[in-house]
């Protein structure tokens, strides 16, 4: 028998009722929305649940064995104090239609110039500016792993060309040129939009920074659902205030929520869209958790297992 | 010999630099900007130009036995009065893309909040209100040419489901069911996007009118990059300001710009993009002319022909 602790602030409920309705075998589910409420349930061998309320309770749980996380950015239980013990296994391949329609979404409103039209419109003026197209343009992918490869897909779909710059993988068959570690100024050259999707380890830290920014063509725009910490911020902003860059749409930040008296507030042609790019439903990572639960009582690899040295 | 004549307001040196480019056998190039300028061409058995100059010029020139139009839509030398001895092509097979970028655009700006955020973000407020997503909505098409082919490729490539409103065809596997004639209704239940996409013929006048729009789920939003007439507009303006329909882009409509006084300026929820979905691009267009050309010397059938009935 396993006993399985769902701990999530808001939807542990929801996980629960998915769950059940799967009839794993030999699983009791329990469920906390806080640490505190944890803590009867210390017993439990297995954990789906947020990150940062893992890392918490995990101390305090010796008898966990795995934990499913809800996110795909598992940066609170890698923290190198914590244990390593366990089998840690994060969100993968859900979140790749999400972050394309996210990216796409804002490359389309771009090149459209849906804000322009609608600020237009609200001044009561037609406008027939003429307005731009994926087809042709390039766009450079910061980590190509199952989220980038999604988006490199729809990218060739919409006729684009693709660069990416991976620690060392080249797997994905949609990239068009692949760059790694001094490479990365060649990487941005001639780049239309640059996205970052990679997760926040040692090596990404600051990777887009004064220089990377530089070597950007001023029509470029960067669009960063990925982590806050892969860029300079004070160096993006004053990138985008000197017009050497044509914008930004920011979802994610060194600090969150963005305080109010972020710079990136009073940035011209930034856009901030709050953290949500790829939000953690319980209808998508649910199956993540049962499929791996079926593999786990197998005895058999679990899939979108992390590399606690590597970081994802 | 033939004799072409490039009648365009703005663009005929564009067109006649890429058709000489091409160096086409036993074709002299002449160029109008207007119907005045054109009249010592009159003798030019081949016309490339814009539908609304050419239904002018048509009558002084006997000799013409070809015209290849720059746009999609060939409303004016189709009016019934008007001669109908010649072949008339359109630019088929080029605005797929540009429209599916427009259409695909805009339901993204939809799902993804993009001007709520910017809104948001503009009145200094961390706005997490989570996105809606492509995947599982179902967009209804009117009219399913090339335009409809190219934009129900894309629908299925972001997971949506299809639906298709036509005269007859059924003929575009993409489209996961077929509806005609007086199952219009039938057609625009449970749509989460209508989209027109249809010619301006007698068939399709008014199509979308008070008891169409009533079919569609109040969650519902009308995109037409297609044709004005196809809409009631006041039965489309009362909808949207009951609240029975969430939204409308317009790109198109019955009198062009649209009039300063229009319902539509003060309409909630209607976005207008003033008639730049998709543009006729000179490098786009001159491809088909150059195309049909060899077909025209060569005896061959002309690819995009317009059936002077049909309408398209």
């Amino acid at each position: 028998m396993h006993t399985l602790l769902i701990l999530a602030a808001r939807r542990a409920g929801e996980y629960r009722d998915l769950i059940d309705a799967a009839r794993l075998p030999d699983l009791a589910i329990v469920t906390a929305a806080t640490v505190a409420d944890a803590a009867p349930h210390a017993g439990a061998d297995l954990v789906l649940g947020e990150p940062s309320l893992v890392a918490t309770v995990l101390p305090k749980m010796p008898g966990v064995r795995w934990v499913q996380s809800t996110w795909a950015g598992v940066e609170p239980p890698l923290e190198p104090a914590l244990r390593r013990d366990y089998v840690l296994t994060n969100a993968c391949g859900v979140f790749g239609p999400l972050m394309t329609e996210f990216v796409v979404g804002y490359m389309l409103a771009h090149e459209r110039r849906i804000l322009e039209k609608h600020a237009s419109q609200q001044a009561g003026r037609w406008d027939p500016t003429p307005p731009g197209t994926l087809r042709g343009k390039t766009m450079g992918l910061i980590g190509v792993g199952s989220i980038g490869a999604a988006l490199a897909r729809t990218a060739k779909h919409f006729g684009m060309r693709v660069k990416g710059y991976t620690r060392t993988s080249e797997d994905c068959r949609d990239v068009d040129a692949y760059f790694h570690g001094d490479d990365r100024l060649a990487f941005a050259a001639g780049l239309d939009y640059l996205v970052s999707i990679a997760p926040n380890t040692a090596g990404t830290r600051r990777l887009v920074d004064a220089a990377l920014l530089a070597a950007l063509p001023p029509r470029a725009v960067f669009i960063n659902p990925g982590r806050g910490s892969i860029v300079d911020e004070p160096a993006l902003a004053e990138a985008l205030a000197a017009g050497r860059l044509a914008g930004a749409v920011l979802d994610v930040f060194e600090q969150e929520p963005l305080p109010p008296d972020h710079i990136f507030w009073r940035t011209p042609n930034v856009l901030i869209t709050s953290h949500t790019a790829a939000l953690s439903f319980p209808a998508d990572i649910a199956p993540v958790f049962i499929e791996n639960y079926k593999r786990w009582i197998a005895g058999e690899p679990l899939r979108c297992r992390v590399d606690f040295e590597r970081g994802y």
